[in-house]
This record gives C-alpha cells, structure tokens and sequence, in this order.
C-alpha cells in the first residue's frame, strides 16, 4: 500500500519522513521543489499534483497552510477528487474551519471516497519527535483503520466522533488555550503588580484551583517555566499570528453556530492589537506584554 | 498557650473544631450565641468580645466574612488590637483586598503586634476535613511559627512571602480561576454545539494545551465531572457571589495599582449579569448558563 | 433609458415604485413572482433574468438580502454581467461586506461596465416615503451621473469616495450606532437603577457630551422618545439580527485589515447573546433588555 | 448674604471669580496660599478653615479634586458641618460617586444643614467663561434658590431631581461619552484603513444614525473637527486620567448596584492601557491612538 503525503512544509516534512523511517512506501507532493528533493532522497517518490498522488495510493494526507490551499488541493484543477479512486482513504492533517472540513467531507462522500480530519498539535519539535496529537474527526471503522498509520507520527490519537470533530475539538481547546494564556497573564501580572515573586505566585497557583496548562508548563513570565518560549525571548513555539489565527476559526464558526463567545471574542482583539504592536511572530505567550507595566 | 478564634461561621466553626480536636487550648467569641454554644461543648472557652479574647491569647486566628467586619474585629470598639499583648500573633484568614490587609499589618506592627494573612480555600468541605490550602503572607519567622498549627486545619500551606502576599496570591488565583471557569464554559459551549460530545470534548482538552482545573477535576457540563457540582444541579461549592466578590477585589486591586485587566473586567461583569438572572447561590461554574444554547 | 430593478423585497418594491412614479421606464425582476406582478400594475416591464433585465437597460439597481444572492444576482448563470452591455451602470443597494463589493466591481469594470455600490439606511417607512439615505461609493464621474437618479428615491445622497467606499461607510456608521445603543442602555439602566428619572437621564444627557442619535432620537427606555420602537414594544424598526448581520461584517471586514474593535466585538456577542433569548426580531434598541433590573 | 467658596483650582478659581464680578460677597479658602491671595486681589475675604467659612456664609460651594478631600472638608476636623449654623446651604460641585454623596448630604440633614450635590462640565475655559454645566441634585426648593447664583458661573443649569442625582448623571453622561469615543475611535480607524477620507467618513456618520457629540463636535481623527483637541496634539480638554477617574466612578457604582457594564468595564480598561503607553496627560479622545495602525 502507498501512502499518499502532500504538504511538506515545517510540519510536512518531518511527518512524511517519520512515515518513511517506519518502512511505509510514500508518495510527495508540494510546490517546493527543494522540499520534494529532500523527501525523496529519504526514500519518498514524487508525483506532479495532488491528482497524480491520489491515482497512486491507497490512503492520502494533506498538511496545509490555510482552508483556501485545502480547498484547492482536494477539489482544484489536478486535485485529490480527481485522481482517487473509489474507496480511498483521505485525511486532512491541516487545521482548517469546521465547516470547510465538513463540506469537503461530504465532497469525498459523494464521490465513493472516505476522508477524516485530524488536526495536529504538537508543533515542529513534535513533529520532528514523532510525538503529535492528533484531533481525529472519523467514522469508528476508518479511526480503526488510520490509528496505526498515525502512531507513526505521532503519540497521542484522539478519538474525537464523527468527521470534522477533530477540527472543532482543534478550534475548541485552541480557542480555551488562547484565553488561558492571557488570562495567566492578567493573574501573573497584578501579582508580580502586587508584590508577590512569579516563582512563588505561579507555584502557588499550580497547587490551586487557577492551575492550567498555561501556568504550571508554558508560565508567560520569563524563567517561571525553564523549557518555555517565554524563558527564552518569547522564541519558538506558536506564534501570535497562529494563534490569532486558530482563534478566529473559532470565533467565525461560533458566529456561524450562533454561539457568543465573550471572552473569545476580546481574546481575539488583544491578540490583534499585540500582533499590530510587532509582536506577531513571536511565541503566543508574548500576550503578556501587553499587561506588564515594569 | 491559648489559641484564639473569632469567627465561628461556616467555616471558622470546623476550623476552631479541628484546633480542639489537635489538644489545643482554644478561646472563641463570635456575634452568634449559637454557634459559641457548639465551640464551648466542643471543649472551647468563650470569651466576651475580639479585646477579650486577644488579651488571653498569644495566637489569635480571625475568619470573617468581608473586609468591614474585618476591620471592626481589629481595629473597633473592643477589638483585637486594644487587647493584644505586644508580641501576639495575629492571623487573617478572611478574604480581603490586599490593601486592607497591609494597612491592618502595618498597624499592628506599628502596636508591636506581629500580623499574617492566611486566606484559605477548599471550602466548608476542606474545612471540616482539615484539608484547607492557606495562602500565608508573612515574614519568614512568623511563617515558621505558623505552620505547625495551620496545619492541624489544612493540608498546603503555602508560603507567599511578605506581609499581606497571602491575600495577592488568594485574587490572582482567583481571578484566572473566575476567567478560565468562563472560558471552559464557552469551549464547552461551542464543541457540544458544533456536535461534538461533552466527554470526548472534555478528554481531548485534558490531554492537551487547554487543559486546566475548570477543564479536568470541576468541568461545567453536567455529568463530565462526576463528583463535581456540575453534575449535582450546580448545588454545593463556590457561589456565583462569593466568585463575584473575589474578581471584584481583584479588578478593584488591579484598578488602584494601575493595572489593566481585559479578561477579568469582563468576567466580572458576565458574573454580574449571571447573578442577575437568579443563580447567584448557585455554584460558580453554572455559568455555563449563559453560554448553552439547548 | 430603461431602468432595471432587481430585488423588490420590502425595500425594493417601494423604491422601484417611486422610479415609476417619477416617470422613469422600469424593467423589474424578482423570484417573487407576487412582487413583480405588483411592480407591473405600477407600470414596470416584466423580465425574466437579471440577464434580461441588463440586455434591456442602461442603469440597473439591485437591493439583495445578502452578498451570496449579490453574487448570483451579478455573477451566476443568466446574471447581470452575461447580459449588460459595455458602459453599462451597475449600482448595488444591498449592505454587503467591502470586500465582496470590491470584487465585483473590479468583475465589472475588467468586463467594460461601471459599477457603484450605494448601501441604504432609513427603513422600509424611508423606502416609501422617497427619503433614504444611499451612502455611495462611485467614481466622481458616476456619482454624478446617478445622484438625481437617486433622488428619486431618497433624500440624503453621500457621496463616500470611491469605489466599495458606500458599504465601508455604512458598516463604520452601523458599527457605530450598534455601540452607541448598547452604552446608551447601560447609561439609561444605572442612571435609573440609581434612581434618577429616565426622562430626566435622557435630557441631561441630550444637552451634553454624551449626546448620540440612540439617546435623542431612539432612546432606549421606553416613553423616552415617543416616536422609537422603545416606546412601541421595541415593534418595528431595524432589528437585533439586522444589526447583529452588520457588525458581524464590521468586525470580519476589521480582522481581515487587521484592525482591532474591542468594543465592536464585544457587541457583536452581546447582540447574538440578547438574540437567543427570544428578540432576534424585535427592534435593536431591546439591547437594553440584556442590562435592566427592573 | 456671605457666599462661601472652598478649592480654588483650576476650576474652582475662576469661578469664584466670576461670582465676585457678579458683585457677590465671597468668602474663601483654599490650602494653597497662592489661590487664596489671588481671590483675595479680586475682593474675596480669607478664612483660614472650612469651619470659618462655613460659620460666616449661608450658602458655600465647595470645588475639590476627590471624593477623600471633600469628606474632609466637610466632615474632618475644623470642617465645613462643625462651623455651619442650621439652615446653611451647601453645595458640592466636586465629581465624587454618588455613595459618597448621598452619605454627605444626609449627614448633612441629620445636622439641619441642606446639601446639594452640583457636578459640573465644561472645564476651565467654561469656568473662566462662565459657561458652565451643572448637574443639580437637590430638593426642588433648594434647586430654585440656587439657581440665579449658579447662573454666574454657568448657562446650563439642570435639575436632575434629588439629592445625588447631579452625581449620578454626570457619571452616566461620561461613562457613555467615554464609550462613544472609543467607539467613534474604532469607527473612524476602520474606515481609513479600508480607504474612506475621513472627513468624509465623519461627514456621513453625522448625518446618520452613528452620529454623536465624539463624532460631530469633538471627533478623535486630527483635522476632522477643527477646534477639538485631536486637531492641536491633543492637548486640552479632558485628560484620560480624568475620564479614566469618571469610568471608574461608574463601574463601581454599578457593581454596588449589581448593575452590569459590560461596555463600561471594557471601556475603563481600555484607558487604563492607553494610561500606561504615556497618554495620561492628553486629551481622552487620543484614545484613537490605541487603534490607529498608520
């Protein structure tokens, strides 16, 4: 069986070689010439388009940038839907809106093709580690079949229900994360404000009730969490616009569901406003800039 | 030595209680004759007024219910600090702003008197079962004083630093708790509604970046955490007023030291509005309520 | 020449009847077969295409409920661009998002045609009464040529700029108004809730700084403004969906220019919120339902 | 009849100015001995306490910069209520929330003194001018004998009902004005960045539903309104610490209502951000250079 990789970007690229590292016979594809070459001196095959990949493998993923790629790679001129035949698997690894991701699930339907989403998480060290998490959106049968391919890449494989959950489950712990984070430095920040050390704050808040993922492993206060971006000039990581990014997807699709969002809402524009202020590429937990007065 | 305790409310009550039960020599004084009574039968021994019990004390705990009475037991009309031997102890462990605390430790100290603030959390539960968190500011010697009798009514007694720390350390806590209460909820709100289940929804966050205490140990939807509130009508736990007051001391503390608070503002006022609507003794993470749309 | 008419919904029936009236030769077309029967007992000519209508006219109007109707409406199959004829004037009336407005007339203008876009406010009673405000968005040489036409149908013909600046303007104005109504009900709900009398709050207000058309002219608080909706069971007028539709394209237009709008999104949640509760269809100043206690 | 005239600020100086020019007789005091010899040389008579002021004068206005000075001068020592005969006419035209107010006058009552609460607006060119606003809450007896005196000093004199309510509407009047701003401010910005003049944008918003005093008379976009502060660097006018200092009033007084702001709260963040980047001292509708992105 091939195994179909298209999308070898800084998330690509590891994952397609961590397939061909477990003896997995894979077919590239990307606009990057250079990016094609590497997979392919690591034991990849090229094609020339999504539709060529598809014709080949028996199972196809796609890592990319935005729903306006996705989009055009499945259903473009040479795309996906044009080459796979009947019965192929497809799995969306991008993070895209729910609703684009159900739209081109039910595409695939219509076509006799089965397609997943699995959304990652993990970032380019995971991705290069082969310890992702994967926010898989899929019918029980086809997350039966799609688990051991992922354990390839990746350490934790979400079971999220049915097709497109895992990008709501994506857009939904994205979206809690981004408030987290800012909400850790409101908290870090009137304390330190008030007198309090951050080390002795942030402990104290890591044995309570306001602990998070944000406060006790990725600390916005510099040298509170040692491996943290925060600790090392807010470098690495995902960055302000990711999440910006991430948090719109959220917003749009709550819009959408007539869901209101308070906080997700003015979460959005301060993430806005810090990316206007330059701080756009640098790690998410820079938000805490816009609230430290010394 | 005499231990005093003036307070002898839902909490204070089995605080004074767990002192007895440790061999203590306890003297209580509190407004209601009633639950005096139940401290005297419990081996306790009254005493008339705050100036009272100070005067045979050289340990004087105090659990009142806002930053007025607070100010009233040590500072009015017989109160603690006209009774206080110079070198008595004296601990706080009402909630209050930080500024009421430090203004009351500097006025002890300027009487001779050594005072802490020792907020606690873990609730009427926490209290009865001598498992309370303190949150103590102190100097480092009174720390060390502290801590073997704190710890026959609680389990982590956490060392906040200086004077009046405690207190700090209780609000910022607190205030992220109030926040990511909230932005579970909205999450929450926004998979269910996007069709995605609540357990699977919840799984997913907690093996993940949007992990937090609101999230895995007192999530809001009903039934994902068994034994939480949540799942028992939203009865029991931290009212919708008591989180209210706490973000309101925290925002009023951020407002005076000049510190802006995006997130937490605006959970105030989505409490405000909650309270409103009549579920202001319910417990805290029922605002939800605000978010579910089935 | 002939005038063409696509779109004679609740705004479009009345304004393409006071074209009628004025003596203009209208060619109409609607899916509404209802409506189009009403238009020719008027005098209009029947076709049966925004196509046709086109071939047949040199100025066409169309007033459509959303930007995915502009699109068929222009670009879809029998459309307005397959059938107008180089130099043709295009001029669309519906609020759509500036993007899509700018994307079509660029369509148009590559196709040899001329396009404005002219976004109306003033209600459904300003439709009849010929005194709606269009907010166009022409080439100087085009907003000459289409204001007396105009004229015919309202009162107020701002001439905004250039091209797509009609629908930025109306969308920076409905933004604005959407804020101003929601502080004005929180001015008017404290003011009250403090004890002062409406009509009272709402003069003082009038004749200082704090002066908006929703404190003088569409007063939240009923009996205020005697001629509002307010003051009529919040019937009539345009409605909190309406409104909710438009700052939702303020606020999507602002994230993809990358502008911030704490207070636009913040309403924009706060309008979905008071929608769900039951008043998706009653006028926009029952915002102030969310706020009073009484 | 003696008038008595206690604060000689920026504001307080030129109005006891303008009642000397109006031939009144005019006692004063004020801490700063400069103040005091300059009302002094335009005929006023020293007293060297509130008490003696009050003890000369039936009627005595009183111009202070915070709710803790006019407590003082009315209720500490050598104070206003220990020199005033029963029967005296008071008059706060400080800015201080409506508790404190409503708290003074009835101290007041209860000694047989009459007190009435007299915000005004207009700043010091109105007070130099004598064109000031006051916000009046009084008993409507006491309304009618201060009227022709307020009537040297200002051109708007409006009677807001009883005691506190001059308090009351000034908060509300600023708390909506501080929000119209900000919102006039995210309007304007996100129309010139999506390509419309601004004057034109202004021109059109105020001949439309969004039009208000921030928008037609004091509109935040340089050049726009020519007299305004914006135009001239934003000097002037009212400070952002001063309109910061009005919010706050307001959502305090709100929450001791249980009132919910949700814009307020938002709002008093906002110029609590822009504080802090330095623009404390400017004029409040620089509130736009929080958006602004050219």
């Amino acid at each position: 069986m091939n195994i179909g990789f298209i999308g070898l970007g800084n998330m690509g690229a590891p994952m397609a070689a961590n397939l061909l590292k477990a003896g997995q016979a894979v077919v590239v594809c990307d606009i990057n010439a250079a990016a094609v070459d590497a997979a392919v001196a690591l034991g990849a095959v090229a094609a020339a388009s999504p539709q060529e990949v598809a014709a080949q493998c028996s199972l196809v993923f796609t890592v990319l940038p935005t729903p306006k790629h996705v989009r055009q790679v499945y259903t473009g001129a040479q795309g996906i839907m044009d080459g796979a035949a009947p019965g192929t698997f497809l799995v969306d690894c991008s993070t895209v809106d729910p609703q684009t991701a159900r739209e081109l699930i039910a595409t695939a339907s219509a076509r006799g093709l089965r397609m997943a989403d699995a959304p990652i998480s993990g970032g380019t060290i995971g991705a290069k580690a082969g310890t992702l998490t994967f926010m898989v959106g899929a019918e029980a049968e086809l997350f039966a079949r799609l688990e051991p391919v992922l354990r390839h890449m990746g350490k934790n494989i979400i079971d999220c229900g049915g097709p497109g959950n895992g990008q709501v489950v994506k857009i939904c712990n994205n979206l809690l994360l981004a408030i987290s984070m800012t909400a850790t430095s409101e908290a870090m920040s009137l304390g330190v404000n008030l007198g309090v050390d951050p080390h002795v704050l942030a402990s104290a808040i890591n044995s309570s009730s306001g602990r998070c993922w944000s406060s006790d492993t990725y600390n916005p206060w510099p040298g509170v969490s040692p491996d943290a971006p925060a600790s090392h000039g807010y470098v690495g990581g995902g960055s302000i616009e990711t999440v910006l990014k991430d948090v719109t997807f959220a917003v749009d699709a709550a819009h959408a569901a007539k869901q209101p969002l308070m906080l997700g809402a003015a979460t959005q524009q301060l993430y806005q406003m810090h990316a206007n202020s330059g701080w756009g590429t640098k790690d998410f937990s820079s938000i805490i800039q816009l609230y430290r007065k010394d």
